[in-house]
């Protein structure tokens, strides 16, 4: 059979039948009442997932384009920022402000290990810094930051925190207001459940503030555009209208869900296929304090590369897993369960790997993960 | 979350996206050169898959309209006919033809059971009839017929053989021609993987001669009106056009898979799902050498109505399984793996009914039946 195509790759992830309508509906213009309608609803459903009481800009573009926007509209060439890294995008936000002309500090990290409060705190305490730029979800190590305590750090100090929470928006707890969260990015095609072509950001009033004082170049992503055009529901430049159209019922099933159970729902996929991969005798790439919810990175077996595996998963099975990036390339295999996957996604790509295990040689009793998984889902384990 | 509907019903099964995509195409005309191209393309894709040098016509009804149109236009009322009953189906086979005015005799066999060759044979030598009427997949006991030998018994007689082959073209092997099969019955929503609304079927040309002898009134299902609209590849009525769409497209996924492989793993699907049932130990309805490739009846255990597994796994897991009918009701259930289905749906599908079985109260070690289907697929049983 033409096989069937399981997304489980850190974006983009699946998109539910009935956001897939809404976008194939009949487009509405951009300068129009109804796209005006269409936009002040998404603002407050972009609100109240963001958690703040801050206009949340919609950016046609990816999500780097959205953490272009953060850096571009607070940090001038010269300025001192903290770029925590602790894996491949919290290096992509650092390379950014580099572009910028900021003179950056990297705090770095082991890749698998969460960002350490301690020496965050310290490197705060001894210089002055414009911006901190975070990571909340590194999809390359598969480790979730504890960007609230971060924003207790940052909170006190005159540095705006600007967060990367581009594949964790929709699937995992934020609060930008409460955590102090200055720049909050997400994008469309990860928790969210959109195509790509999506960047949301919020800006906190101290972060407005930086805008009026940037002096970078910038046209596109110009906030003070944005932010002029959204007193009238618009956007500056042609929104990508089906997007929208299809982010306002994506957003609308997430509410139905409820915002509690979506988290917990992704904590659920996230310990059900950790134990499975467990139980199978691999090993987890992040530990489990900070593992992500949203995406699994697992160490392929020593004798064998993880491309191969991933290779046989979807010639078999038709499902994309996400293979390694840089350093973990060939050595580490990512499963994402973020955006529209349920217990039954999971279970079906488990007892999949258990096969292709087998045929890649690896020594597997079948259903052994399953079993594990079965486990978490029955509220056993 | 909203759940995914996984219909692992037998029929309406699921439609790929690609169908979906081309029924959702303009509309075009039905009296223009297109749909005639149309028509012609699923006229030469229909007769391969029959195995039928004979046209197919395709009506705009559900299954159950050309087995009207079978029985219609062949039977006059006194006529004597063989109905061969071993289900919910055969018995519908029968009352059509008593409803047109046929002297029927019924062969019963019990639910479960497949027709015995030999009681045919008995019955064909016994007594002249102008048609036997069969049933190739029977979905209500989840037994397929040997229609191949019941073809070989009908050849040497005057009697029509007709067959309701509504639920297994596309998924079981079938030769309309080299079998003996005068009218062969389908329809779009089993294993082509088509909405309900198209029944297709093949005249052989001893049944256009009875076909040319009928008295009984009809309009709709008027196979001569069929016929003469054919040869200008049309249709005497509207066709549901969207549907002859999807047709299209479906079928040549079909050929694209290639039709013995397509058969192959509807029987790997099978015996994977009953692998799985008897490991959890539970008890599949139809004996293994009948059984049917494209659904798997299985009965609930003795202190549990099937209705309730089926309640907590549709509401769990939004997978919708089918209930036993008439006599089974309650106490059987039925999982079909028919058309757009594979092995990561079964593998997800058995593993959540285990976890809805344990939480029924039933005995059970999580990943066991698993295990049983992966050892089928894996191609290790």
């Amino acid at each position: 059979m033409a096989k069937k195509t399981r997304l489980l790759i850190p974006g983009p992830t699946p998109v539910p039948p009935s956001v897939a309508e809404a976008m194939a509906r009949p487009l509405i213009g951009h300068r129009t009442q109804d796209f005006g309608d269409l936009y002040a609803r998404l603002q407050s459903k972009l609100k109240k997932l963001f958690g703040t009481a801050n206009d949340v800009h919609i950016l046609t573009s990816s999500g780097t384009g959205g953490m272009e926007a953060a850096v571009a509209n607070t940090v001038n060439p010269g300025d001192r920022v903290l770029a925590l890294v602790a894996g491949k995008f919290g290096e992509r936000f650092a390379s950014l402000a580099r572009a910028y002309g900021a003179e950056v500090d990297t705090l770095e990290f082991e890749w698998g290990e969460a960002v350490a409060l301690d020496q965050v705190g310290e490197r705060l305490n001894q210089g002055k810094y414009k911006a901190v730029l975070a990571t909340h979800n590194e999809t390359s190590t598969t480790v979730i930051n504890d960007i609230r305590s971060i924003g207790a750090l940052t909170r006190g100090t005159e540095a705006l925190l600007l967060v990367d929470a581009v594949s964790s928006v929709g699937g995992a707890e934020i609060k930008a207001d409460e955590w102090g969260i200055d720049i909050l990015v997400t994008a469309s095609q990860k928790a969210l459940m959109v195509p790509p072509g999506l960047a949301m950001l919020s800006v906190s009033p101290r972060a407005w503030e930086a805008v009026s004082r940037a002096q970078s170049p910038r046209y596109y992503f110009s906030l003070p555009a944005a932010k002029k055009s959204i007193i009238k529901h618009n956007t500056p430049y042609t929104p990508a209208v089906s997007l929208f159209a299809g982010l306002d019922v994506a957003l609308d099933m997430i509410f139905a869900e409820g915002l509690a159970q979506v988290y917990q729902r992704h904590q659920t996929l996230a310990a059900a296929t950790r134990a499975a991969m467990t139980a199978l005798g691999l090993k987890p790439v992040a530990p489990e304090v900070c593992a992500s919810p949203l995406v699994t990175g697992v160490r392929a077996p020593e004798e064998m590369n993880a491309d191969d595996l991933r290779r046989i998963v979807v010639q078999e099975y038709g499902i994309l897993l996400a293979g390694g990036q840089d350093r973990f390339k060939g050595r580490v295999f990512r499963i994402a369960h973020m955006g529209y996957v349920d217990a039954v996604d999971m279970l079906g790509t488990i007892a999949a790997m258990e096969i292709s295990l087998a045929r890649a040689g690896q020594p597997v009793r079948f259903g052994s993960g399953v079993a594990a998984a079965q486990a978490v889902f029955a509220g056993r384990k």
